[in-house]
């Protein structure tokens, strides 16, 4: 089989490249670059091996622009491009090759949410209609079939692999702080992501409901069963210096008695059978512990006195939270074992 | 001046010598180790200049064992001595020097409750009514004449320093998130603490209520006017692979309408004369701002349609957050201009 | 086919049940540990997934005693434990189950030299005749059928690896300047190893002639053809804040002209056919390159009006340096594909 | 006194504009920059307290453009401007204003070497011989009167301290091999300077004789009594994920006997009064121990079999490799005590 990857020189794309490289139904990469194409595939990323020349064989271990990567002919495309790119770039495809998108462009059902947040209107509304959110764990049997499917933020995955099973009994707004790696922020060549100003350093940002991530989170949080339509969050992100890692801490208030045991019940029974989501064996997850997986560990503890959920979660935020699902994305897609591929075990 | 410090190899003492090291007003400083006793402390602690030798002529360099620091001639006792012993050893020399106490041992009015957190009876309950909490922009006058001064918690501190200004216009419990850099665990010897379990890791830890300065927090919160007595916070630390560093995330749901410019409004002038609390340039403030100094730089955010307010705050959980208003209060105390020999200005 | 790890716990440990667990030709796993038996595995290393249970079974997925390890039943016994107790424990299995020794007990063929460095005579000096210094791609053949394989130290092997290629044409001592990640110190519970202490740290240590591994490379270099019985370095390793990693650089005078094609042509030629070693596409490598792989990067550059010749490698300390070559050394013994299991992508 | 700071918004002009806002002699400081005229210092840089303001009167509390910075009724400029422009700037004040310059455009004697390393004439060829080398233990007393005072390299400094008092007695080349923090590479925005492709990484860089530093210290050790006109260094600086700190390993041969006695003997000798040097109470000094400080530590091992002498030293690459020695420098060519508002003691 033939991968396709659009935007292969960012830090998703790189794990992508990463992921693919050591995955057996995979024969053959296609990576995509608009600034480096024509360019060594190793000298551009050293990281990979000289090995990964046997799944190069088509571009002679180079990258290429779009216009010479075929992306028809292929089996699955990713695109690792910017919002808004993405849809353009990979929008047109869909329908004739399954796309997987990692930017945001098809999360939002709404197309004038998606104006709001992003600040441009859809470049293909159209296609929304045909898109699955991929958070794989609760949207398998749609991603089995989707034109289009959106790979969810790093953010959201984290947020909502723990709380989803607890919408109907929890009060909204939630209080939801989550601590992310510096990765997360992308490859951009800009000061606040140099080694000297982050290192050594932590804060907050874009605190409350001001993160393009909340109405993702928001709009996930009022499909399941027994979710109020007004479901909604206040998100702060905090910028930590680590290179991957992703944790979030969920406060909320409880509409109805639960115990310890019953809320560890019943993350236990919602994901009794998944290959990524583990209610970790320590009281609360640690990122190390993922760090280069693709599982999502999670806690779960009761206030009884106070009334309140508290969760804790942890990701890759580039592996789960990016690349490692949109692999699994496309494991279930192309009727591959859903694990292939995908690392399981994390930092020591 | 002399300044008698108890504990002056934890991380905590270490960072008090600096200081006083650099005062102005402290001619002499006699550092007081029980492992270390005898040993010059230059070699103890090499970052440590020779330069310091000027203020170790009495002890002639070297760090002494406690029967020979002659504590009640001196001008202040620091201890940054473990809960427990910092109370049988320093609190019998209270009333004879002021007693600067940078453990838990002073902080709970409540004798049965420092029983309850710390698993043992208060050492010296007598002491207890002598006592005063050292936050030192609250508490100044108190702290002119007390006999002890129990120096909050780094935790607290953050937390108290942007919230007491709102404890009348908000319900409770209010949902506190906390990251702390490594030092504030202090320098044990514990597996935890190896940097090769830190670096590159995050994770919540005693969430909740479970924290130990949960129930100072709270017996603070309770005692301005306006505060009710069942104020009471949900607590959520989280360690940061930084060294030196805290930040605090609060959401409160308000109890009545306030504006952005109101909350703006309320912090300026509540901390107008404070030179060590700053509203940040920043909309939010960044840890780095205020390394190695005594500043804590603060910001509010005011969700108007969510009805929340949200406060933000850093410190450096070792300088304002333990040694350093530790000094302060000593200035205070001694009647030295209150910012002396305080670093204001952080890193880049 | 099964494996027994003596000394699970430790991070060589880890990391070796990391590779095994996702090793295609090991069924079985028998983690073993003095201080935690009974535990289960994922307590004690919560970064190991769930799915590793799947090769626990006869253990039920506990770390065991060595008394209820059966390592004569097992196809391969690997060493992790502390040198000495190494010996003591593995020694007397040889010759009925394959030993891959990680410690240094079997890397000296000398007993005397080993009780000078170690301060202890060798507990097993009859085990020497019969044991084979592990580095791979220089010692296979004898790999092959060795009854104990002393996995070389993370030092020697970052070194030997550019080095033994030159040793005819260079004068000695030679000048080797190591860095390494914090890992290689193992995971004893010492002040040092702190976060606090390594964080924003960096220093030389055991300079000149004084590191233990320093024999351990004279040894190694005097055996190709060319290189004088006299062969020595100047070794000076630093610690440096970075978890895993390891660089080396060395400085040797030219006792004949070489030009920087010759050079690079011998690398080329002598590393042809090595899955694990590559001529780095940067100018220098970077640590990070090899970062949980077992590859080795190596560059030279020659300094023709000096007559110097400069060596440059990188390495994981604990995979290449560890337990990736302890796996490359058991496929080689075991007849399985030499690159088998072993990770070759490095970090971005 | 009054002191403009050219270039104040990188990492040297900030670590500038710490260390005067603390000097007890400055009351006025005018910051200078291009792209930030007209923006409070403040909001430029929030790790600045505001007590700054109160030396900031004639400026407003902003940044200037260098037409409204009034340099000529200054008491001393600074310029920590690129190569190049620096000169061109700076250069026309000299003799009106001294002039403590910290890029590299006046620390070469000969304008054709200088051209050679830095790709360009020289700006001002007749101001070189009106310039100091800035070295302030080995040039103090030119220092005392210079117009233009160049304030050496990090990599100089760290590596000459040192060893200038041993050329008469060592053979060249000798090999040096120096570990900077990132900030050395300064404040650009560029992918290799990102905090994700610094953390966990490290490297040598520019090896043997391509640093530019190199005949900067070639130039400063052919100048002490004894020293060959042809001395000579293998220099490889290796990049370290930290953000401040240096330190360096120097291996020479010994041209004649030297005990470790009297090489440790003649460094306490040469260095008996300095402030600023000191012999490390550890082996080899770590970094951490000099962090944010104006202190050199080092130390020497001899290797009397190998007849080597090794040299270590640690600095603050921004503080006594940059900015902390311009002050120590402005302090002597000022009149002021050479050691005021100079920090003494680093990190813990």
């Amino acid at each position: 089989m033939t991968a396709v990857i659009l935007g292969a020189t960012g830090y998703t794309g790189m794990v992508l490249m990463r992921i693919l490289a050591d995955h057996p139904e995979i024969d053959s990469i296609v990576p995509v670059s608009h600034s480096s194409a024509g360019t060594p595939v190793t000298d551009v990323d050293p990281g990979l091996g000289s090995a990964i020349a046997a799944k190069l064989v088509t571009t002679g271990g180079r990258l290429v622009a779009i216009d010479d990567a075929a992306p028809d002919a292929a089996d699955v495309v990713f695109s690792a491009l910017p919002h808004g790119a993405s849809a353009d770039i990979a929008g047109p495809l869909a329908g004739r090759v399954p796309i997987i998108d990692l930017s945001a462009d098809f999360r939002l059902a709404d197309p004038s949410l998606y104006q709001t947040v992003y600040g441009a209107p859809h470049p293909h509304p159209d296609l929304l209609a045909r898109s699955v959110y991929g958070l794989t764990e609760w949207y398998r049997e749609d991603v089995r079939t989707a034109d289009v499917i959106a790979n969810p933020g790093c953010y959201p995955t984290a947020t909502l692999l723990p709380l989803l099973p607890f919408v109907d009994v929890i009060r909204f707004p939630v209080i939801v702080n989550a601590l992310s790696g510096i990765s997360g922020a992308g490859r951009k060549e800009t000061r606040d992501l140099l080694f000297n100003e982050r290192s050594e350093n932590m804060n907050a940002y874009n605190p409350g409901r001001a993160h393009r991530h909340v109405p993702e989170i928001e709009q996930a949080l009022r499909i399941p069963p027994g979710a109020p339509q007004t479901a909604s969050v206040v998100f702060t992100p905090h910028l930590v210096p680590v290179k991957q890692g992703m944790i979030v801490t969920t406060v909320a208030e409880l509409s109805q008695p639960l115990s310890q045991q019953e809320a560890a019940d019943r993350l236990a029974t919602v994901y009794a059978d998944e290959p990524f989501v583990r209610l970790s064996p320590r009281a609360v997850p640690q990122s190390r512990d993922v760090r280069s997986t693709n599982r999502c560990d999670i806690a779960v503890k009761v206030l009884e006195s106070d009334s309140r959920l508290m969760l804790f979660s942890a990701i890759d935020n580039l592996y789960k939270g990016a690349a490692g699902q949109a692999v699994q994305n496309m494991n279930v897609r192309l009727g591959i074992p859903e694990a292939t591929g995908l690392r399981i075990h994390g930092e020591f």
